[in-house]
């Protein structure tokens, strides 16, 4: 067996030099994935000049590609992204619309390449709004072709109302949050070395 | 190994008695399904009276223990959902409520009792509203504890306005939709026939 | 000037033998259109026989004209709902399609019978789904012909998991959701009066 | 009375050398706007170096202020949008992110600033999504403080699937979107004459 390996695309408005509320949860996942020996990498899509629009590579200084290949090399993605409006960020559709211009590509198989790969969700915000931002998320990455294991997400939000986040209002004491990311770590993990041993056969998902 | 076992609830707000469009659709899942020896049942739920409540069984004749049961037996779930204002039928959500309502319920393994079952999502309308119908069935279905394919939909909507529904449009004569079709029932019962010979280990999702 | 009457659809689960949690921040709104000398009326959707469909009367001791005959004496209307899986109730839903059924009657002036009355929506749930429940109701309705008016919503969620309800948790007592039930419920009369004096002139928004 | 002044956000991934479908339906909005003899302006937004983040300038080059003094000035937004996976273009979220970071700005009277403008959407796209795209947009925009006129949104999309956009498929020559066009464009000169005549009185939503 190969060492499974975690890509986590975090999808904050804001470049590394700042704090993200999420990256303290993601420091949860890759506790997990360390004690699994895997191999795992967080990465703020803010720090990178991401391109918009639906093409695996739109020149001009695009940094995407670098994002892509590394998409490419894992076999497990999560997307997080903080909660604004309600929704998840800007970013992260982004990086859903630039994982949708490679959804033609395919593998030696034939069908489509995230096949076989897995992928869930992180959350965080101040109020209401995981759900809905995670729910995006999941879908759309299952319609470009990864597999969601069983409750894919994790989230902690506040009470309704501009309120602490999560670093300051100690969300990660939440039993109910450190629930969601034993089960989404665990699952994402279990998913994919399950689909690594016995994929996903080359039939009726192949393209002609 | 066990014959595998689907079952589809078809979530039209029309009873049998009157022709469903997505009827249509769902046979051409049951044709895969029979031409890999499995069993499969079709039923439209508004034939049942289902309570409305967050509990397994609200008493008072509710016909959702039936259906329950018949959830419990099966491998593949998929909930199929008409279109209507954008959405989703008011019947598929309630289909949700009554699923939440066994959330807590577990397997042998201290597991959510939907674990290592996988689930879809089939959409027909004559217009707009199919992928957000289908992205809350699928996201409801995996916070419930489904696993979740690659490609996990197939679906059919007409151009923009009030226009011929699948049946009157031939919308079953589309490549794409056919296309749909083929990836999510194949892609079901590969990863329902996986998951029955490696099941998801009970760690890290088990509740204490 | 006629007196404005408000009419608010409680789409809880459960009928009003039970308590529900919604329905006491809907009493603050009522407050508030009892200290404007309005008409208002809560009303409970579950206590009644509502069909399912896309039409005005489905018959066989469908409930719904007594509703939709309410809808229509009503200047505003308030469409509540609980939060079930981070979504609005089943029945909420159910009530968009009823009144999706009256979408091709129109006024004497020829435009969708809710043209000039104004619309909002009110949220109450344990956790996280507020806003995502509020969103599709405010959109429904004004796809439907409605009127919104600026921050058409009031909404109650806890932090992330299962928690103490809006009762038990005293949810009234948060300043922000007080200053959410002002603002709805004060822009919803302002609106309702101002079309009542102005109505949308039938120029662009006329069937032929 | 002044001249009314329309605002329309073209929300595009493309910038403006490229050809967006979507200008083909907002130059049928701007038509209609031309009629009335108001101003009326369409901004690609993509032309525009837009940083991300929450707040009404971000410095570094940031290009949104120019924007949301046009925002500002204007009495209509009409936000624009592609549809890339059922949704909402990033670009789109992003200028709901940036109106968010002048929420607590107040004008004369105390209110949010966007008070007493009014807002609608346009959606374009291949395929399916186009209601998901306007709701988010449409909700965003109403929590923010705009009035939403009813049928506030105008939309074209083809059946499911890959296919051509609205140029090439001669989308605006469907009736029924061209009586979108016609709805929306006069349900907002409506609404936004009515309110710039009779504000939304100073009570109830004023900030203390």
């Amino acid at each position: 067996m190969e060492t499974l390996k975690a890509l986590i695309l975090n999808c904050s408005l804001k470049k590394s030099e700042e704090q993200s509320n999420t990256d303290v949860m993601l420091k949860d996942f890759t506790n997990v994935f360390d004690s699994k020996h895997m191999k795992s990498e967080v990465i703020r899509v803010a720090d990178y000049n991401v391109a918009y629009g639906i093409a695996a590579d739109m020149g001009n200084g695009d940094e995407w590609p670098k994002l892509l290949e590394k998409v490419k090399q894992a076999d497990i993605l999560i997307l997080a992204s903080p909660v604004w409006l309600g929704e998840k960020s800007s970013i992260s559709k982004k990086v859903l619309e630039r994982l949708n211009g490679s959804s033609s590509e395919t593998n030696e198989q034939g069908q489509p390449i995230f096949y076989n790969k897995v992928a869930g969700a992180v959350v965080t915000g101040n109020e209401d709004g995981a759900k809905n931002a995670a729910g995006d998320l999941i879908f759309g990455l299952a319609q470009l072709g990864f597999a969601i294991p069983p409750n894919p997400i994790a989230y902690w939000v506040g009470e309704a109302g501009p309120r602490p986040s999560y670093i300051e209002a100690e969300g990660y004491k939440s039993d109910f949050t450190q629930s969601n990311i034993q089960m989404a770590s665990h699952n994402l993990v279990h998913l994919a070395k399950i689909l690594q041993e016995h994929p996903i056969p080359a039939e009726g998902n192949v393209s002609e």
